[in-house]
Parts: structure tokens; sequence; C-alpha cells
């Protein structure tokens, strides 16, 4: 069953066929052809053969999206609007859970590259991240989202982590904070450095003492890691009233090792975390945090890789999305 | 660069090298060997072409996930799961955040099918699922996992909904509660379906009052649903001691509705919810609720859909995994 086929039945020409049996172009066809052409083709059991297709136009219509952890839930909007944007362009997407290990990862590329992956979408990269030189040197399309290299290779889309951090701190200053701890989030991925910069940065404008600035480097973003990163900061600085954590989860690790510790949040201690994943308005108590976007980031990761797939692109870019201050009850006035 | 250039470098057999490569026959060959051959082939440049295999074996090794909601926490774990069993077959994974709408779900499936994806779990389907039809007419694997169908045309993976239902009335009887209402989910949704008959039977065989046991059908399970179906219930029956939610999220509406209501959770009135998924230990007051092993859900499925696709299968079968009661602070004794 071919196009031709399916155009003679119909008395149409096979060129409107095609457009309107492919997501990219049946927006140029009326609706109601395209209507009249779908319901013909499934009729008539046509559908193109994808790998036919792929070794005649070298396309395969996939691209691949490699995240660290998929049951972290603040990946789930990126994951989606990713998959929206991808699906409307007439592209599939491989989602591949392939952890921080950098093996792991490569061979995963490859595994893609060998199915003619058109693009890849990483939310996994390190500041210093060797996957991205082995993207470049198979001429893939590679766009970060969320986490940024160091090096500015390829194109990325993250939230201001450092002005984040900045709006957490100017907060718990003007509720009459003046001795603040800092979960710091993995200092060898930008989201855990730059949040550190940002903390570091606002306190010195702030005119803080540094002895009353402590920071913990948490080993990963979990609820284990944040829980451990706070008792070794209440065991070393067991003064301090309020405390920002570099993530979701490591804030909601610091409450369980707080109340193991008998503190209240927040009437003994202030706890502010960053990103608004789903549900933290929900924890005892609510989450005072810093909200992005992440439909945002996957949309315009999305939309950079299509467009560098289509060389409709104008070269590498950076885009930075600025995140805001959300108001809950984990913080309060001292 | 082809398998023959490899193994003449190596010294090797064209067939050791090309069982090296394939991560489901690797482990046929030892350790030390298969590293020497995958360095050379990363050295030479080598990755096997994918469309053309793909044309000459008639296999792309893909298969397709449909989830109802990709920002559903519950599905996190599924998918994970999934992607670790299939890709340590491998396979790739393609996901694709389809709703509710069969006529999207069936345009998909058909573009997954042009891309000669070799099997599908599905997430998505309702208890008289037209999708399932179509997969079968194309002679596509399929398995169910979650939520199953009335008829058992394809293979399932499924919690034991209704008796997941018993396991939270017979915990609120054994509290001293004697008037329970249901927040139902959905009923054309197996899960929405079997929890509401398992609270039937549940307060039948425990002989509670039918006036005492009220439910009210959420439009969906999401908290809005979950908080307006509360709101519902309370104006129509005021002097309920507990609910019992047909999920974590309508448990979380419900909490809202109940709040605004001016009463509280567990002194007022005991929630129980349906899932334990990611962070309802954390919410206040952390919830009651029922267990199911979702990370095994998405293996047993994916092993199932590997064996129909490998024609190990001995047919069609209805996996059901017991789910557990997980007490925590939102139900108390009256």
């Amino acid at each position: 069953m071919t196009i031709k086929q399916i155009a003679d039945e119909l008395g149409v020409h096979p060129s409107t066929v095609s457009r309107a049996l492919n997501p990219a172009t049946r927006g140029l066809i009326g609706k109601a052809t395209t209507e009249r052409i779908e319901q013909a083709a499934k009729k008539l059991g046509y559908y193109p053969n994808a790998a036919a297709a792929s070794l005649r136009t070298g396309r395969s219509k996939l691209i691949g999206v490699f995240l660290p952890d998929i049951t972290n839930p603040v990946f789930s909007p990126v994951l989606s609007s990713i998959a929206e944007v991808i699906s409307g362009a007439g592209f599939a997407t491989i989602v591949a859970d392939v952890g921080n290990d950098g093996r792991n990862q490569s061979k995963m590329m490859f595994e893609l590259v060998a199915r003619r992956v058109e693009g890849l979408i990483l939310a996994t990269v390190s500041r210093n991240d060797s996957l991205v030189q082995q993207c470049i040197s198979e001429g893939l399309p590679v766009v970060l989202v969320n986490r940024a290299e160091s090096k500015m290779r390829v194109s990325s889309v993250t939230s201001d982590d450092a002005y984040g951090m900045r709006l957490a701190i100017e907060h718990l200053h003007a509720l009459g904070h003046r001795r603040i701890g800092h979960l710091a989030g993995p200092q060898n991925l930008s989201t855990g450095y730059l949040r550190n910069k940002g903390f570091h940065d606002a306190v010195t404008s702030l005119d803080f003492d540094p002895a009353d600035t402590p920071v913990v480097e948490c080993s990963a973003y979990t609820r284990q890691a944040g829980a451990a990163a706070m008792k070794s900061l209440l065991e070393q600085n067991a003064d301090i009233t309020a405390v920002a954590a570099s993530n979701d989860l490591v804030a909601l690790g610091a409450y369980g090792a707080l109340q193991d510790a008998g503190l209240k949040v927040p009437d003994d201690i202030s706890v502010v975390g960053h990103n608004d994943m789903p549900l933290v308005d929900m924890v005892s108590p609510p989450l005072t945090t810093i909200r992005i976007s992440h439909r945002e980031l996957g949309r315009e990761a999305a939309r950079l890789l299509m467009s560098e797939i289509n060389q409709e692109g104008s070269g590498r870019r950076s885009i930075v999305l600025a995140p805001e201050l959300v108001v809950r009850n984990s913080t309060r006035q001292i």
C-alpha cells in the first residue's frame, strides 16, 4: 500500500497525501482533506515504512533525552514539555535514565547514534562533561537543559541559579536572619556550583560575617544526602537560624534531620528550598522555595534542538530563565 | 567500518565482535574481551547502522510506553523500572504522554508502528479500550500496566485494587469508624472501578448501613477533582468520620477541601489514600495509604513484553500484585 494508491482512491495529488500524513507539514493541508486522507490511510492499512524512509532520507525522526534520575519529580514536567514540542514536530522521544556514570551515558549515546537519533537533550551534564565532546565528535546536535557546562560548546536552557539563591538569601535577610547555613549541591554540577556562588555573593554583599554563613556540600540531590548534610551543619554550627537548601529534596531531607534534632521549622529554624517541585506546597510546613518553570525549560530546549536539527538555528545560545521566590510557611521573622 | 574490520584488528572471530557489541548477547563473551572490542569499536568509529539492520532483520529494538499523564508522580517508578529491563535487553524505550484521548493515542500508535516499534506497554487503558483492538489488528505485542481491561485480550500487570481498598476499610473499621465515605476514581478505568467494588464489598461484609457509606465519583485522578468530590461528599453527608480515597492525589485534594471546611485530619476526619506515591510520607499529616510496588509493576510488564517479542511467552497472562497497608498519621481511633 503506497501513498500513490491512497491518492488514486481519493482523487488527490500524492504530494497532498504525503503532506497530510506528515505531522510537520499537516498544517499546510485543509482540515477536512487531512481527515479524509487519514481515514483512507487507516482503512487501506497504510503506514509509512520508517526504516526504509530513514535509509532513503537519512532521518529517523527520533530524538533522545538523557535524565540523571527519572524518579526525581522535577524531571516530570521537563520531560512532558519536551515530548509535547517534539511530537508536535513529528518526532518521537526516546527517554534514557542514564544516571551519573559517564561510561554508561557514553554507551547509551552510541546505541542511539546507531538508531540514527537526530539529536539529544541532556539533563545530565556535569560542569566538565565528556559526553558533550563525544556528541560534538559524532556531529550529533545537542542541547543541555537545567544543567549547563562551564564551557559553552553547545546550546543550553537553564534557570538563573545564582539569582535564585540571591532571592532566597534576601528573603531570609529581610526576615531578620543573620546566621544562615547553606546545604550546597554537588559542586561538579552547574546547579550546585552556581547556587553556592549565589549564596556566597549574596551574603557578602549583605555584609554577613563569613563565620555566620557555613556551607556543607551534599553528596547528591536526595533526601538522604540532605539529611546527612543538615546533621553535619548542626553539629558544626548549632546557632544558625536559617538554612538555604540547594534543592527541594535536600530541603525535605533537612526537615527530617531537624525533626530528629528536636528543632521545629520555622519556629526554631527557617528553611528555603529550590525548584518548587510538585507537592512541596503540601509538606509540613509548606516549603518556601525558588520556583523554576520546568515546563518552560523543557519547551525551550526542545525548540532549540528542533531548530538545530532543521538547521534554522543561528548558532549556539544559552537561554537563562528567571526564577521567582514563593513564600510559604517554612520561613518566619525572627 | 564493519564488524569484520574490528575482528581483523583484534584477531578474533567476527561473531565474537557481533556478540560483544549486542547488549542481549554480551553476557556470552568474557568481560576482558568485551572491553577490548568496545574500545576498538570506539577507536575505529564503528557503530552498527540500525536503519539498515532494521530493514534486514525487520527489528528496530524499540518499544513504546504510553502514559496518560507523565507529571503524575506514580508513573516515574513505573517508567524507570521498564527502562531498566528494556535497556538490559538491548532495546530503547520511546515514551509518549498521550493523555486520555483515543484519537490521539491511536495516531501515536500508528506513528510508532511506522517506526517498526516491536511492542507497546500501555498505562493508559480504559476498561473498554479501542487502542488494544487496534494493536491486536496490527499484530503488535502489547502489555497493560497498572490499569487493565474488562476483557482479557492481552497480558497485564496490575495491583489487586479491590483487595487494597478492603485493607483500607478494615483498617478504618478496626479504628472504630462506622460512617465512611469513598472518593471513587473514574469508573471507566479498572483502578477506579475495582477500588469502588472493593469498597462496596468490604463495607457490605462488615455490615455497614448503606446510608453510612456514601460514594462520590471524581472526574479524574487529580487534586482538583479530589477537592471537588470531597466538598460534594461533605455537603451530602456531613456526619462521616472517615474517607477512603481512590488514589493519593485525590486524598491530597480532599486534605485541601477539609481544611477549607474547617475540619482537621485526623482529629475530625480520617483519610486513607491509595498508591503510596513519592512524598506522601512528608505531607501534613503524613498520609496513611495503600502501598503499590510501582517498580515491580513496571519490571514485570517489561519482562512480559520482552518474552512476547522474543516469542518465549506461554500466552496471555494477568499478573496481580498484592498491595499493603501503610499506616501513618492521617487516620486515628474514634
